[in-house]
């Protein structure tokens, strides 16, 4: 057993231990809780499942490899970069991204007709025994737009367009016009942008008060993305419907956020992706780049490659 | 003035009045909040727009068409069967079936949503400000099968296919083995079927003992197809995992009904088409059929016309 090692962390159970194991025969594989407990396996370790702090990276000197639970890689990045292992190439990023992305767009379509429909109007009578009947709105027909045209964006496109909605989608790089026409012309804003140094504050008091037809906003990624401040007065002043928030800018959402009581707004705790499917494809992306990382690949034999440039 | 004349029951905005004035300026239209309101309206006119009873009908003996507001004619029907002068085909019956299709469709995907991640959990946290994570179910890669293969039906299966699922749709004339294949290999089983001597029942005890995937059960058509004693031993015994219910044997559903506070089952008050596009959608057909009328045409040439036999 002289092949490379890798370090894996966070919870694991025994069956998904030995489905890893068998995945790449070459590889000594340890688990551990957290990456930080135990500096002697940071030490000898060639490779690292979890999200490591900067001090894990500085114990880890032969690291050449790092793989992502989480889809979005926030939790690696410093000031919203990569740091300089990573961005020298020195050490492989790789995460999950994609493996929630079927979850994270039924959680979409849920919450654009939780809103469109007030359904939280319904459970407040039902808890009365109360027959409320009232008009309420349809998706079909509306327009939405979705900033983050990754793998979830194009997973709510698909839907959405079987609900009879016109589709917008924002990418990376995009011209300032683009975003202005989007906010101008959509019914609903709908966030699957990860956590970036450009995404982060993209969303503020100018770009809110641009959204000219009243449109939800949905956020299933990462929160900070909008400007929580600038969210909360623009759902105040009617500028947006309502909201669905699943992903926050801190998280446990703190008992005292004015979200949890806003009218209109529906709290998720970041779980609209939390499913055993979910779950499987997240460890099958990873025992692919196990059986990549054994094998000596280049980066380009591994799923869900991390953009130096783009953080995600 | 001296063509046909149609009496138009129910709420009617002056908008929509003149809309219906002049999509048929051959007719004489007159508007009353209830059909039965006025016997000599009643026995003077051609044609009527509402749902008459028995009474209504043999104080008409003019009457040669009657287009029913609603898509599901069993406020018409005598013991599931439409009477005499409709099933001699004396009196033309239409109705707007269709105009809610899109409506249902949507709200069956929002209750398959719902109860696939139970939203009513995220709720109660919500309002106790808890961070409550759990692992929750998708839609993705499951089976429905829809009682009910009409325009909402289709609109269903359009969106569950979006959303990756396999759908087996039953027809009005199927074999009693289809019925029970689609209960035993089911994760939803979704009712868009009219109120007919047909569908009334189709679903008892022998039938949810035959589900064998534990599915949601939906219905968002009429009440009655299930048997609400039935349907709530099989809900308790966990032969169905969770119901979502907008359609209900009596409604509004009496306070004392034990599937308020049932768990793991969702009431909305017959309001899954209650939309602006559904109203919009029926007024069209009705237009569509005044005009026919004032030209004297067939049967072939109005929309929504009741099968006699099925009686929908």
């Amino acid at each position: 057993m002289s092949g490379p090692s890798v370090l894996v962390t966070g919870p694991v159970s025994a069956a998904e231990r030995s489905q890893l194991t068998a995945a790449a025969p070459g590889l000594r594989l340890t688990f551990q809780d957290r990456p930080g407990s135990d500096p002697a396996a940071l030490a000898a370790t060639d490779g690292l499942v979890g999200s490591p702090t900067l001090e894990d990276l500085s114990s880890a000197p032969r690291l050449r490899w790092v793989h992502s639970w989480a889809a979005g890689v926030d939790g690696v990045l410093v000031g919203g970069r990569l740091p300089q292992p990573f961005a020298s190439g020195q050490v492989l990023l790789t995460s999950a991204k994609g493996n929630g992305a079927v979850a994270l767009a039924e959680h979409v379509m849920l919450l654009l007709l939780v809103l469109s429909r007030d359904f939280p109007r319904w459970q407040r009578a039902q808890s009365l025994r109360r027959w409320d009947r009232y008009e309420h709105g349809e998706l079909f027909g509306s327009r939405v737009g979705i900033i983050g045209a990754g793998r979830a964006g194009r997973e709510v496109e698909l839907r959405a367009r079987a609900f009879g909605m016109t589709v917008v989608g924002l990418r990376r790089h995009h011209a300032r016009a683009e975003l202005e026409d989007l906010l101008a012309t959509s019914d609903a804003l709908v966030v699957t942008a990860p956590a970036t140094a450009e995404t982060v504050g993209m969303l503020g008091e100018a770009e809110f008060a641009r959204c000219a037809r009243r449109p939800y906003y949905v956020c299933v990624s990462r929160g900070g993305v909008a400007d929580d401040d600038a969210l909360l007065r623009a759902l105040r002043s009617g500028q947006l419907a309502g909201a669905g928030l699943d992903a926050h800018a801190v998280e446990p959402l703190p008992p005292d956020s004015p979200f949890w009581a806003e009218p209109n707004v529906v709290i998720t705790p970041h779980n609209a992706a939390t499913t055993a499917a979910t779950r499987r494809r997240g460890l099958e992306i990873l025992e692919h780049n196990l059986a990549a990382f054994a094998a000596g690949g280049p980066p380009g034999d591994f799923r869900g490659v991390v953009d130096v440039d783009g953080g995600y």
